[in-house]
C-alpha cells in the first residue's frame, strides 16, 4: 500500500469548470433512481496540488434569485410557504419565510432542500424509493414529502430548492422546480 | 435593479381587522383539507405602508381563558390533562400542567396544538391526511394524535388549543373545543 | 377579580395602524437603554374584539429588501457575511450565507439579531449592558457582539438584522444598518 | 445480602403536612445563602410504607393564580413580561407569555424558576453567590438573573415563578414575588 | 366564574397516605388499558391548605433496591441489561449500566419505564395499543418496546422500571417486573 | 450489609486475552438473531482485582486501517461513501467523509455501526428483526439501513463499520466487510 | 511511513493487569496538574493481538457500591445529593438521585464526574487551573465546580464520582471521596 | 426587475487554480489579525457560469494523511490525544480518537479545528482575542483554546486541524501544526 497521500483518486466527474454554461440547470428529468446519475459528484480534483479538490457551487445571488423566483411561482399560486435553498453540503444558504406560511413550513423547507440535495432527485421522486427502503426515512436531516428539487451542473447536485406550506407536496415542488428553472433564463 | 419590496404582493384575506366580533371563533367544522382553507392567513397588508403586514393573535388573556376552561372541562370528565395554547408562528403562550397529569403530556400538548395551527384543522382530522401523506408526521414539532383544535377568525387559523393525558384522544380534543368555545361566550 | 377574559388591558402604544409610512424605519439613535423605549412594543388591541391583538411585521418582500441591501454593503466593503432577518418573535424570517463567509457566520448572524430585536437596540449598545449585568448573556439564543440592528416602527421593535463574518463588530453593525436604512427609501 | 431498603433513612423535615395553613408561602426573607435553609426540604418519609415518601407541590389552580397575580403586577407598571412557574422538580406547570413581550422572556422565565428553586432563593440573592463560585451559572437550565423567587412551605421550596421582560431583573423580582404573595391570600 | 384559586378541585384518589402497606406494590395485572385505572394518579390534595398537593414517590433506597433486584435477575439469566429507575414525572432516580450492556441500552431502558409510568402499564401492553393508535409512539421521550414495568399504589402509577439489552423486550419486561416485585418483599 | 462487590459475577465470556489472534475478526456469518451471539461480551472480569473489569477495544491504528480499506474498496467500486468506526460503546473512533459524499452520510454511517455494534449484526441482518419488533428502530442513535458491519473477537463485538452515501445499503455493507477482513490480514 | 497497521504504538503504562489489589483507588493525593500524572491511562496493549487494547473498568457491582457510600455520607451529614460515577469514557454507569435533592443536581453531578475523570483530578483542584486557562470550562460536558472526584489505578483514571447538592461543592467532594474509598474496603 | 444575478460580485481572491502548487500549506505564520487576512477566502467565480463559483478543499486523502501526522506528533512526545480536521465549511472530514485519550478531546477537537478554519488563524492566538472582544467565545460551535490551526491556500483557510487531550493547548497545537506541515511534503 502507497501512502495515503500518494495515491491518485480519479474522480469520475472530469471537464466540470470547462463546459458550464447557462442553461445545464434542472432538475432531473430521467430516471432518478440511476446509480449512475447518483455517484456523479460536483467535485474534481485540482490538476495543480494533488491535496486539492475543487467543489462547484451556486453564487448567493443565484440561490437569492432561485429562492425568490420560487416565492414568486407560489405566489401566482396564491400560496403561502417557505422556501429553503441548501448547498451540496447541505448547509442553507437562502431562506425566505412567506407572509403568512405557517409555523411547521421553515424547518420543512429546510429539510427537503436536503433530502433532494443527498440523493439528487426531487423529493416527489424519493418518497416512491421508501417502498423498497423504508427507513430511507430515518437519516437525520431529512423528510420525505414532496417539494424538494435538486439543481444540478451535468447532472450532478450542487444545491436544492425546498418549499413548504402550500396544500400539497405537488404544489410544493412545482414552485421549487420554477426555482431551479429561473438559474437556466 | 427594480426593488423587491416595490412589487404588491396581493393578499388573499382583506378586510380583517374590520369585522371581527364576538362569535367568529370556533373550530374547523366543514371540510378541514380543503385547499381554499388553507391558504387563509390571519395577517394582511398594512395599507399605510408597503413593507408592514398586521398578524392577528390572541391576547395572553383570551390565552388563559380558553386554557382554562379547557383544564375545567377535563376536570368535569374526571380526566387529568396539561393544557398548550400556541400562536399561529407555533410558540407557546400559555400552558397548564394539570395535577396529575402524565410526564409525556407537556409536550404532547404542545405539539398537538401545533400540528393544529400549522394546518388549520382540528388534529383528529390531520391523523387522516396520513393515509396519503404518511412522511407528514416526520416534520419537526408535529404530533398526529387528537388533541388539538385550532382556534379561528373568519376561518383562518390565528392560535391553536392541544390537550393531552385523556385515554383517547377524542376525549382530549373534546376538552380542546370547549376551550375554543370559551372564546365565543 | 373579574373573569380573566373581561379585563381591558390598556396597550401603551397606540393608533400604530394608522399613521406608519416612509422614513419611520431606523435603528436607535439616543439612548438605548431607556426603559421607555424598552417597554414600547409593536402590537395594539383589536378594537373591534376584546381578545384579539394586531402585531406588526416586516413582510417578506422587505426583508428580503433589507437583506439584500445589507450584503450589497459588505460587498462594497469587501467584506464575506452572513445575513439575517428575523421578527419580533425571534424567528427568522430570511437568511442570505454570502459567498465566503466563515462557517461560523451563519448561526452568529441569527443571534445577533434576536439579541437586537429582544431588547431593541443595537447588539453594540448592548454589549455595555453587560457591564452591569454580565449574566444577560446566558440568555439562550442571544450574542453579545456587535452586528445586530433593530428595525424600528415609532420605536417599537419589529424586526431586527443581524451580520456576521466581517474582522469586526462595528462593521457587521454598518451593513446592518444600511440594511435598515434601505426599508426608508 | 442485607436489603438496602431496610435501612432508615431519617429525613429532617417533620411533621409538614400537619401545620401547612394559609400564611405560610413567602418569598426568603433572610439570609439566603444559610445552609439551614437549603437543606430543608418539602419531602417526608411516608409513615405507612417504608419505601414511599410524600412530595408537597402546588395544586395548578394555585399555580395558575400566582402566574396571573405576577402578570397582573407587571400590567400595573407597564411592563410586559412572561411568567413561568415551576415545581421543586424544575419541571414547569404554568406559562404566560404577556402581550409584546420580547422573545427571550420565555426560555429566561423558566429559567430564572429553576433557578430559584434549584437553590430556594431569590436569583437576586442568587446572582451574589457568583462572586465567590463563579462557574454556578454553567450548570445546565440556570439563568442568574433577577426575576426568580421561590414559593416556599415552612422555608422549603415547593416552586418557584420566574418573571422576565422588564428592563430590570429588580422589576422582574417584584412581579415574581407579588405573584408568591398571591398565595397567602 | 369564581376565582381560579378558590375552586375546590376534588380529586378522585382519596385516602392515599392513611392505607399504604406492604404488598401494594404491583404490576398491572388486569386489563391495563382501562380508562379507570389510567386516571388514577398519585396525588391528593393537601386538606391542611388548598393550595397543596401530596405527591407520593418511592424513596431513592426503594428504588436502588428494586433496581439492583432487576439486574440481579438479568444476571441470573446470563443477560446484559442496562435499568432505569424513573418516577411519576418521568424523571431518572437510579440506573445501572450493566457489565457488557450494549451501548443502545442506557436511553431504552430510560424511555422504556418513562413510556411505562406514562400509561401506567406495562410497555408489552403499550404496544398493542399502538395497533389502533399508531402514531402514540412518535410523542417524544416515549419507546413501545417490552421491557417497562410499572410501580403502582393502589393502582395508580409512582413511578416505573426499564430494562433493555436482552434479546427479547419479553425478557427484559420479565427482570424488570422482579425488581417490581422485590418492593413488596 | 453484605458487600454489593463481593458478590461474584461470572462472565461468559473466558480467556479472552489469551488466545486472540489474527484471523479472529469477522462479520457475523451465521444466524445473526442467536441469542447465545448476543449475550456475548468484550469484557472480563479482572482476576486482581474484584472491581475492575477489563474491556477490548481496537487501537486507533487498527480502526483507521479497517476505515481506510473500506473507503478503498468504495472507491474501487466507483462510489463516493462516508466510514465511521465506532467502539463497542458506541462512541466514534474514526471518521472519514470521502470525497462527493452526500451531506447525508457522515450521521448515517455513525448510526449504522452504532446499531451493528449494538446488536452485534450486520445492519442488513437487522434489517430483518423489524418484521416482528418494528419499535427497535425508534432506539436513539440507531439507522436500520444495510451498511453496519461489527468487528468481533472470537463472537463478541469490539467495535463496527459503518458506511453510507452508496446507491444500495447491500454496497455500502460490502465496503464494511472489506474494511472488516483488513483487521484480519 | 510504513503501514499505518503495522506500526507498534507503545503505551506508557504497562502491567497494569498484573499487579492491581485492593487498595490502589484513591483521589488524587498530590499535584494535580502535573503533566506526568495526566498523561497516564488505563489501558495497554493486547500483547496477543496488535490490533487490540485493554480497557480498565470498574464493574456495576463496584459503581454501585461507590455511590451508594456516597450517599450514605451525605446523609450522615445531612445533606440532600445526588451522585453519579462515569467510566473513563463519560458515560455514566450509575446514578442515584437523593430524596429531596435540588433538581439542578443531577446533570451537575453527572458533568462533575465528566470533568474529573476528563482530567483525572478532583474538580476542586481542576477549579484553580482556570486561572491560566479559563476557557477551560468552555469544553462540552464539564462542569467546573468542586464535588468530582477520580477512581484511579495506578494513577491512571479509570472511572470518577460527581456529587451536587449540598450547599458547598467542597462538602459534596467530600461525599464524593467517601464514595471512592469505599473501594478500597 | 434586473435580475439579482447578472450583477457581478468580484471576489477578491483570484487565479486560485493556477498556481497551487507544494508548499503552499501552513499555519499563520504572521499577523493573525490582519483583516486583509482575515477577508481572503478560497473561493472563486466560475468564468464560465455567471452562477457558480469554485470552492477548494482538501481531498479526503490529504485530510487523512494530515490527522495521521498529527497522531504521530503526539505519539512521539508521548501524548494521549484526538485529532480532527474540518473543511471550511465546519465540517468535520476525518476524526482519530487517540488511544486513552479523555472523553472530553473529542469534540473538544472539532471545535478548535472549527474555531481556527473560522478566523483563519491558530486558536492561540485567536485567544489573544477575547482581551477586546470577550463574547466571541459565545459563538456556536467554538473554542477558544490553544490547538487548532489553519490549513491555507495562498492565505485563505480551506481547512483546520484541531487536537485535544495534551497538558496544555500549546502542546496540542504543536501536534496539529505538525498535521498542516506534513500536508507540503
Amino acid at each position: 500500500m502507497k501512502k495515503i497521500s500518494t495515491r491518485t483518486r480519479v474522480l469520475t466527474v472530469t471537464a466540470l469548470a470547462t463546459a458550464l454554461g447557462a442553461g445545464t440547470f434542472g432538475a432531473v428529468s430521467a430516471n432518478a433512481s440511476a446509480p449512475a446519475a447518483e455517484t456523479r459528484a460536483a467535485v474534481q480534483k485540482d490538476l495543480s496540488n494533488k491535496h486539492l479538490q475543487q467543489n462547484t457551487r451556486l453564487t448567493v445571488d443565484a440561490a437569492a434569485k432561485a429562492a425568490q423566483a420560487t416565492l414568486d411561482a407560489a405566489e401566482k399560486a396564491g400560496q403561502r410557504v417557505t422556501v429553503a435553498v441548501v448547498d451540496r453540503d447541505g448547509k442553507t444558504v437562502v431562506t425566505l419565510r412567506g407572509d403568512g406560511a405557517g409555523p411547521q413550513s421553515y424547518e420543512s423547507a429546510e429539510r427537503k432542500a436536503f433530502t433532494a440535495v443527498s440523493w439528487n432527485a426531487p423529493t416527489s421522486e424519493l418518497v416512491k424509493r421508501l417502498e423498497s427502503t423504508p427507513n430511507l426515512k430515518d437519516i437525520p436531516g431529512t423528510l420525505f414529502l414532496g417539494g424538494g428539487a435538486p439543481v444540478q451542473v451535468k447532472g450532478a447536485p450542487i444545491a436544492a430548492i425546498g418549499v413548504a406550506g402550500a396544500p400539497s407536496g405537488a404544489q410544493d415542488e412545482e414552485f421549487a422546480k420554477a426555482g431551479v428553472a429561473a438559474l437556466s433564463r
